[in-house]
């Protein structure tokens, strides 16, 4: 059992836990609690820390998995909660291409044609419409709980996969790994440079792209069951004008009251199910 | 200038931050931030804190406002924010009876025959459905920022009033009213000790009730163009089998992937977009 922080594996998790660049450097994530445990794909596990109350309570999820022992009190400082559950692990990066997530379109064609499969299974691997793919542009935003819960709904509304400016909060900080609950591990995402240039890109290849805007048209006057890009924007400031110049259409949802805008997470929801709503009879 | 905490208003504003018994004994709640300052009804507003920071830059903001100015070291200990904005109000509580949250049936047919106004303008006072209300109906929802959130989205929604059971989280908590961004003061709620048997005396009043279920129908397939209520449950629990088995319809929202449920915030928005979708073309 380990028992002090000064451990080497103790120290590069604390590291892990707290720095995005470190992270980075290293190629990997920090994920916690037993129900992302149980998630993560076992070929991307690199290294586990349990407290033995956890393994006694947990024992046959460590079958085929190797582990270390850690005294609660060292399980307290390599946590990023409040109340720990007694399972911090590291985890390879999941990397995918473009064309990954827009999954469908041209790319790799050995792999589209061979059933539309992806290596790595994910969320659009059988149900989502390969034909014509939902996918999500987000252009800067800062909480890690919208991004989170974005790519929770956005596993369940069948959305293809999800493209992040490069602005973005780091989608593999630990709050954002948590709120999403396991989609992180389903849903293809990537970082790109300039959103601008690669929305202008899918639309020339076939992809209708739509943004909220406070001059747009009612969002349910458009039809979504062909490729499809939606484009979020900043918690605050809503998305850049360039950007909002290169869409194909301006569009607004509808609100009641004296709203000014809803939460960045709840518009994506309303957009995303009403694509899953007009696609539904196709699943 | 009041600069020590030890003024008897300062210890007395401090309590009502901090605990939920004391805001609740002395009928108020805590209200931070210029925009959510602006928001407050004045007639609601008892007593507003502010540094002179903040009155210099806000100044005309309170040409019709009873303040005091505290020093940055008070304002601190009277905020429940990291990063104070440099303003606290104490506001009293706003009050609604069941009708006023169900607004448009029954109840008081005064007010509803004259026009369906409210007494303390709502989000429903003009452009909701009067003849045929929408009512959000929360059953032990413990997430201060998924209750906010349901608030501010039930007004962009145009939901008449939200009721929650007894056990749901306070609503005045500050993070709660924080993250309705405002919605507090427009969207009527209550809070009901038996919220089964006011959803079955809705029932018998013209409402039909809905409730998320891992065996309902899927919530597509229903008319919500009529006097409706959406009952959602406990973040980890769902709906009580209680309230579950005296529903109109248990309903599913279908899901891709391998997403277990959705959040409870998440899941209300599908549920009142939907709503929202069905019933625009009144509006």
């Amino acid at each position: 059992m380990i028992t002090s922080t000064g451990n080497d594996k103790i120290k590069n998790i604390i590291k892990c836990v707290k720095q995005s660049k470190e992270r980075k450097k290293q190629g990997v994530f920090v994920v916690e609690g037993v129900r992302m445990f149980s998630e993560i794909p076992r070929e991307f596990l690199s290294e586990t820390f349990i407290t033995e109350a956890f393994y006694e309570k947990y024992k046959k999820l460590f079958d085929d998995v190797t582990y270390e022992i850690v005294s609660d009190n060292v399980m307290e400082k390599i946590t990023d909660t409040q109340t720990p559950q007694g399972v911090v692990s590291i985890v390879k990066r999941l990397e995918y291409s473009l064309d990954e997530v827009c999954m469908g379109i041209n790319g790799d064609k050995d792999r589209v044609s061979a059933g539309g499969k992806m290596k790595s299974g994910t969320a659009g691997e059988e149900k989502s419409d390969e034909n014509y793919p939902l996918v999500m542009a987000l252009e800067n935003i800062q909480d890690p709980g919208n991004l989170g819960t974005i790519l929770r709904t956005a596993e369940g509304a069948g959305v293809s996969g999800v493209i992040m400016s490069s602005d973005t909060v780091d989608i593999y900080n630990p709050k954002v790994v948590r709120a999403t609950m396991g989609s992180i591990f389903r849903v293809p995402f990537c970082y790109v440079d300039n959103l601008k240039e690669i929305v202008e890109e899918l639309g020339s290849r076939g992809f209708t792209s739509y943004g909220g805007h406070l001059q747009g048209t009612c969002f349910y006057d458009f039809d979504y069951r062909e490729s499809t890009i939606f484009c979020v924007g900043n918690e605050g400031n809503g998305l850049t004008d360039e950007l909002s110049n290169v869409l194909d259409h301006k569009i607004l949802i509808p609100m009641m009251g004296n709203v000014e805008s809803l939460n960045v997470a709840t518009a994506s929801t309303v957009l995303m199910f009403e694509a899953l709503r007009q696609r539904r009879n196709r699943f």
